[in-house]
């Protein structure tokens, strides 16, 4: 059963695409002997990890506690949950560490510590905490120089919580696409995170855990000194985004959506495709970035990519291939209906998303079906 | 059980909202004497499309042949798959006529024509198929004048099928916001479609069906001559697109998302919530409208519209709330962490596809679970 078989639209894999962008991150993060904890929200997926996990990883992170309870049912007990607690999860929290998960939770605020160490110690439970560094004004995290930074190390460990350390994520890094302003993004999300680890110390306030990254700076640290994990979701998969980062080739990228030709509007140069962005999900991420992919570039069924098309519009069924720059007359002839093509997505983690399913394609061509699980 | 208890994110809908929607649709098109059949992409929820039916609706359109699947075995049997029909298909369609689904399919192509009818024949079964018509050179579809408008019909009557209509989706009329833009898109739409059914007449072709529609022509039509149905999908929950067009207040749109502050960045005016573009959709449907709302806008708990402020920016589970032109500096007071908000979706078919189910809020406050499905 090969590909050919499948209904469209679908969300492949090249399983051994995925192999390999697993085996490269596994083997950059070995050299300098940092744990390597990869964000699981990318795929949601078992298969995933468990090939991650069984290529070294240790431990594993998740955007939602549905992910940490799915993923603790699989048999991964060492989850951090990287977004900041509120007092309406604690309950689900503390459901997951009485039955045997190590979960690390994240705050970057007193209100939250404050609330941990209320609750965890009416329950009886010692939370571990990460506290959440700024260390690119992107989204969440105290900056490191922050007087807040200790009050909230200091309300968690009056309060009898096990502060755990620090976590930071340069989501600015996506912007960036020379190999030196890469560089630089990582060495400021390395010696920020670092700094507010040795802050925390020189307040007598325990920081055991250093952890950082983002696929763009997991791969361009030129030092990890005074780090002690790095974390990554998207290079399990690599995208266009991360291709125009400068992070990836696109033989690298291992999900593509299979799509049928379903139509054509040939004086516009016009191939209608089964896949709009119900399959591809409405991200954009290439818009602002050097090469605007549209909704994705266009390859043959066998992964071979085609030039200049791409999915230029699309309606929630419907996509638009067309040829970047000059339209193609003879696109009817190229791609008559029923063509089968692979489309390579903007954003993995976006992509799958839309998805029920992966169907792992492997070297053989041999094809597997691989669940994946989405809600909260 | 109120809102109060649910976790988030969470799609809710407002019943009373969706109700009013329902009749308001149903009422306009009863008048001229149309039969309306919703498109039920938006919403593949079966609780919302008994409602429908309950209204009035004759019939519902798909976009996937999984919904025509899922509807029917829900008990509707009369069913337009209207997106174009491809080979590989034709085995899917079949089944479901072949248990008693009135499904009818869609063709814009000879190619298609010909294998419907050939496959139609080997099968013993005539297809009853729809032509559809391109009245504004959005995506799909033959144009009124074209010759090929004949050619396909012939080939399909000449096959053996039954030439069920033409059918048309002014796709375009999401770009307007003027009354008079909007009536002129309508009168373009329902004219074109119109024409292609005379002109199958003329050649001694039946045409008994004329379906058109999209929700702002359906709602700006001052005439439907000619028309014997008209399809809508968005109008029955409303979004901020639709309210940039024109066609709905803020206080019609029936789905938003409820969210939980988590954090802020007080120096810039930011609330971090639990909403990013996981539960909104990465639809921007507003950026190029003239009111850009970015990921959503913030509504209270409650669902009073709190100004002007929107979810600027999104990662996969946090979004950034601020104001927009003025920075709040008291944002943190305002929406202390743990405060819950509800977020009005950019385009109400993207945000709900990221959700399991609805929750779906009646006027008493009570609170339904009505799941929807995804996938192909």
């Amino acid at each position: 059963m090969g590909i050919q078989t499948l209904d469209t639209p679908a969300a492949l894999i090249d399983a051994g695409r995925m192999r390999r962008n697993i085996e490269r991150m596994q083997a950059h993060l070995d050299k300098p002997g940092v744990k390597f904890r990869p964000h699981v929200k990318t795929t949601k997926c078992r298969h995933v990890v468990d090939a991650q996990i069984a290529a070294g990883a240790q431990g594993i992170t998740v955007s939602t506690l549905k992910e940490a309870e799915q993923f603790f049912a699989g048999g991964v007990r060492d989850i951090v949950y990287a977004v900041g607690m509120i007092p309406a999860r604690l309950g689900q929290a503390l459901a997951l560490r009485r039955q045997g998960c190590d979960l690390k939770i994240v705050a970057d605020n007193l209100h939250a510590a404050k609330a941990i160490a209320d609750f965890g110690r009416e329950q009886g439970e010692r939370f571990e905490v990460w506290i959440e560094i700024d260390v690119d004004g992107h989204r969440s995290g105290i900056q490191p120089e922050d007087a807040l930074l200790i009050d909230v190390g200091r309300v968690l460990v009056d309060g009898g919580m096990i502060l755990g350390g620090v976590l930071a994520h340069a989501g600015s890094s996506y912007e960036y696409d020379t190999r030196e302003a890469l560089v630089k993004i990582a060495e400021q999300e390395r010696s920020r995170t670092v700094r507010a680890a040795e802050r925390l110390r020189a307040a007598r306030l325990p920081c055991p855990v250093v952890s950082i990254g983002s696929t763009p700076t997991a791969l361009s640290a030129e030092t990890l000194e005074g780090v002690t994990e790095v974390r990554a979701g998207v290079y399990v998969m690599f995208d266009l985004v991360m291709h125009n980062v400068g992070v990836c080739a696109l033989s690298e990228i291992a999900l593509s959506v299979l799509a049928t030709v379903i139509g054509h509007q040939e004086e516009k140069g016009w191939a209608i495709i089964d896949a709009g962005w119900m399959a591809m999900s409405r991200d954009r991420g290439t818009q602002r970035q050097a090469r605007d992919f549209g909704y994705g570039l266009v390859c043959a069924e066998d992964s071979e990519v085609l030039g200049e098309y791409v999915v230029s519009a699309a309606n929630q069924e419907h996509g638009i291939v067309s040829r970047l720059r000059t339209p193609d007359a003879d696109i009817a002839k190229r791609f008559p209906i029923g063509t089968r093509l692979r489309i390579l997505p903007n954003h993995a983690c976006a992509t799958g998303a839309q998805h029920p399913e992966y169907h792992a394609v492997g070297d053989d061509g041999s094809v597997q079906t691989w669940p994946r699980f989405y809600g909260w």
